[in-house]
């Protein structure tokens, strides 16, 4: 049995097809006009076979030999630096970015699809083109024009990769705390001096440059993140001297062996401002929804690695006879498939729940990326970055922390063989730790969405979205009917929460873990009542469908009346 | 800071005298007459000194170095060696064993405590002597006396090693397919071929001989599980010849690495018959209860150990302002510890209430054991016996997912420190991941709690167990009345199930993951009302307390449902 990665095309094109509509969408788009059916399948097929052929097969050693580091230098694991030539060569990096910087022009949800098999076939490797699009994005809005014609071509097309460097050793989720300081020169540029930790690709030989985006202080700067500027500094200055940036060690890490975490330093390294001084965070921001949304999708394609292995290994391994009816799989075998025991059952229709349920979400996110782009509709696009606002911490933290939980379970599957390295599961678990961290923690969304999104406008926009959901779904549906009412609940909450938060300074902070999960399964139980709809009997989707409502969306009861609870407790006096 | 392991002798010394009473309940124990606090003092004193000093600072290396596998021998990590020498020398691993064999006839619940604090300082260390004190049980319940004569007293010491060599590649859960067969011998001794693997220690230097108890077949034996029969195969023979018993391998594992996994093989080795024939897994069930419960706090332990370095960390680390009233550890700095901030808080003291919860009913269990070997009277041995029959597959299970689930929980406190290797917190998540899976999986400890115990005596056990526990709570105290109701709630669910299960083959198998948690969640509630009312007001033990009834316990009305709704579903005629 071959437990290698491999995309399911039909899988995504029936969600995005027969669920999400999203061609017709996309045909709205005045850049997508030509984007037709056609065109995406041919995509798919291209993509998904690079992805099998190229990239899957050398996750294993990404893991066992890993990166290399030697005299400031980093190796990659073998396979990696053709397989990159490969990936930017043929254009799969310059899809979404604009044709007059050599990109296709094409939509984000076709590049959030490619990312999430890339990501599940390859975490450690994809992780080197996972800043891209941040930092392309970053340029052209922020770049000056000397910038945009250095950079950008070179970085859309990824023939130069980037990286975002941000963490100090003091400074993690506090990057007000950031200490890097940028002397502006005579000629316009800055001398930037300081260290960094935890820079994916800090230093690698897969590019022949690379694009560091640095978080400083500009001597003036005032404490704190509103004193935080942005520059531009490369390995290779464009004199073709080497810039003063140096990559002290990589990370022992619990897994991603196959992506170098650098310790740079920046000794008088020369650099540009992008952006405005002082300005640092806000040009970041530009592409932080399209960076979580990866990572929403990191954890998404990994947790599907991880299922589809399971899969296999359950399909093929007999242990006891199962109870119940004998399974066809039976015949005359004194013991059943594993997969005829209700606990693996149960264990691999659960995150099949989770996989298609949460990918739905995550791909109509992308699909408002582009509509927020590009919709002839000032209101609609708001309306699309709203969305975007709100659910993409969402996915960010619960689609991460389902790839540990769910790895963890399928790793579960094989017993003391998930344990050893023999079929390569223990990795995908190690690797999906991770994302649960980087990207801003799991912790950070949960306080990103209620503290910063759905508390500072009263709840209201939070509620809007709520009511949009609402209206796709058909009350005289028992399924969809019983959506409604969750949906309607959450509303609610979000009034308790609303109305009870100005009496409790900590209320929010306590509660937002559990406010971001309820809202995580009312998504997941909307977009169990939509894939229901378009598919009403076929058992690829009622199985899940069926595990989901289960097994899953109990938890949403119980979130729901611990924030209840812990509302009460700040409103209502407390019993002498 | 320091992040090694410390063992915290008071909070065990508060858990069992001034909650369980064990002292006086051990004294009323005929062999335990003598056995008094200060001896439990000066006996926890000198171990605790001995795990933080000695085996403690040995984890890191047992991890980074590992085992070594040259031309079929197993070379430990550094200080192993001389550690293990230290640990049965000084008599720490004949706590338990009788004094005629050379031991020091202490209770079990000294013991638990003891293999609770070497687990959370070294797992892979632990390993070596995990499976000595099932080898002793069994070796002296069931070996002819020429075997008991050979072997007991250095297995009783620890001088010489024990296995157990179960499983075989096709036979995991399954062990009705071990196919591992023994010839007898005009002599009475056997001839045992075959391959067995997932062999913890099955080859090593620490001890002069290995001693292998092997689950094989003779030839006229019936098949599966009743066929099974259980021999003694020495590493080295009695006249000082080589036995041929050989590792092939060790296994490259996602941690654990201070153990080694053996692929063994048995050539033709000689050995004994241990109990019957046909009888070898009656033979093995003798310390099963043990075992598992050793698992249990293996889990415990290293929660502990993951917690203690969260906590550590979060008492050192800062970053920005937690939310509320200016803790008193602000000072003048502008940023807090990230012990103030909600969600790490969140995090520290619901892994301390699982730990002291779970320890609470753990150390119960161990008491159990002494009671139901020593008590004169018989009815009272046998109402212990049916707690370790009930409560070890609960805590198993539930322990050791939350030292997975709860270590991974701590190493986010640390934030990117976490995923590397700098403070050990991601080797405690990689070692504590393999206690979910041996020993029995933890869903074979849910099907063996309700399928073989719970409805084999239509529920009756475990409806007067949870009388038991009722009747040591005070329906005038209003915590201790809400477990009541629990309590009540989960023996009407016994009720639900045993009359909804004869109506569906597979209903028990369905429930029986969500059954446990319901169990363990019940008890920990009935621990934490215990531990409340032992120390009214003490910070130490409200804080957790009251993160158990916020955090943890909504699941048990979470998990009651979803157990209720699948009873309902069977019992109930589905609506046209």
């Amino acid at each position: 049995m071959s437990l290698n990665y491999q995309p399911r095309r039909e899988d995504v094109s029936f969600l995005l097809d027969r669920v999400l509509g999203a061609g017709p969408r996309l045909a709205q788009l005045a850049p997508f006009a030509e984007v037709d059916e056609s065109l995406q399948a041919e995509l798919f097929e291209q993509a998904g076979r690079f992805v099998a052929e190229v990239i899957a097969p050398l996750n294993r050693q990404g893991d066992e030999i890993g990166c290399r580091f030697e005299n400031g230098e980093v190796r990659s694991p073998p396979g990696f630096p053709e397989a990159y030539r490969q990936l930017s060569q043929n254009g799969w990096l310059s899809l979404t970015a604009d044709q007059a910087d050599g990109g296709q022009g094409l939509p984000s949800v076709f590049d959030a699809v490619l990312f999430e098999w890339l990501s599940a076939a390859n975490h450690g490797f994809t992780m080197a083109p996972g800043l891209l699009h941040g930092a392309y994005e970053c340029i052209r809005h922020h770049g000056s024009a000397w910038l945009r014609e250095h950079y950008l071509p070179k970085i859309a097309s990824g023939e130069w990769l980037a990286t975002m460097c941000l963490t100090e050793a003091h400074a993690g989720s506090d990057l007000g705390q950031v200490r890097t300081r940028a002397l502006p020169q005579a000629d316009g540029s800055l001398r930037v001096s300081g260290s960094k930790i935890f820079i994916s690709g800090g230093e690698h030989d897969l590019s022949d440059n690379i694009v560091h985006l640095v978080l400083c202080r500009l001597p003036d700067s005032p404490p704190g993140p509103k004193g935080l500027s942005l520059a531009l500094v490369p390995k290779w200055l464009p004199g073709g001297e080497r810039n003063r940036v140096h990559c002290d060690r990589i990370e022992e890490k619990m897994g991603l062996h196959g992506s170098p975490t650098c310790a740079m330093r920046f000794d008088d390294a020369t650099g540009w401002l992008v952006g405005e001084a002082h300005r640092g965070l806000a040009a970041m921001f530009v592409m932080m929804n399209a960076a979580r949304l990866h990572v929403a999708l990191q954890g998404i394609g990994l947790l599907d690695a991880a299922w589809q292995k399971a899969d296999a290994y359950a399909g093929e391994r007999r242990q006891m006879r199962a109870p119940g009816a004998a399974p066809a799989s039976r015949g005359d075998q004194a013991t059943d498939l594993i997969a005829s025991h209700p606990a693996v059952r149960r264990i691999l229709d659960v995150q099949r729940a989770w996989i298609d349920g949460s990918r739905l979400v995550a791909y109509r996110t992308a699909l408002q990326l582009d509509i927020a782009k590009h919709d002839a509709d000032a209101a609609v696009r708001d309306r699309a970055q709203r969305w975007c606002a709100l659910v993409t911490p969402v996915l960010k933290a619960a689609c991460t922390q389902q790839a540990f939980d769910g790895a963890s379970q399928c790793l579960q599957v094989f017993g003391g063989h998930g344990y050893i390295r023999e079929w390569g599961i223990e990795q995908v678990v190690r690797d999906a730790r991770v994302t649960m961290i980087y990207e801003g923690t799991n912790e950070i969304q949960a306080i990103d969405l209620l503290v910063r999104k759905v508390l500072a406008d009263g709840g209201a926009g939070m509620s809007a979205l709520l009511v949009e959901l609402r209206d796709e779904l058909e009350a005289s549906r028992p399924i969809d009917s019983e959506v409604q009412r969750r949906l309607a609940q959450l509303r609610y909450l979000g009034t308790s929460i609303v109305m009870a938060a100005p009496l409790s300074p900590t209320l929010a902070h306590e509660v937002a873990d559990d406010y971001l999960r309820v809202v995580m399964l009312a998504m997941l139980a909307w977009a169990w009542a939509r894939i229901e709809h378009a598919a009403p009997s076929e058992e690829r989707w009622s199985v899940p469908a069926a595990a989901f409502r289960r097994h899953v969306l109990p938890e949403f009861d119980m979130r729901l009346a611990m924030v209840k609870r812990a509302c009460e407790e700040v409103t209502r006096p407390a019993v002498a």
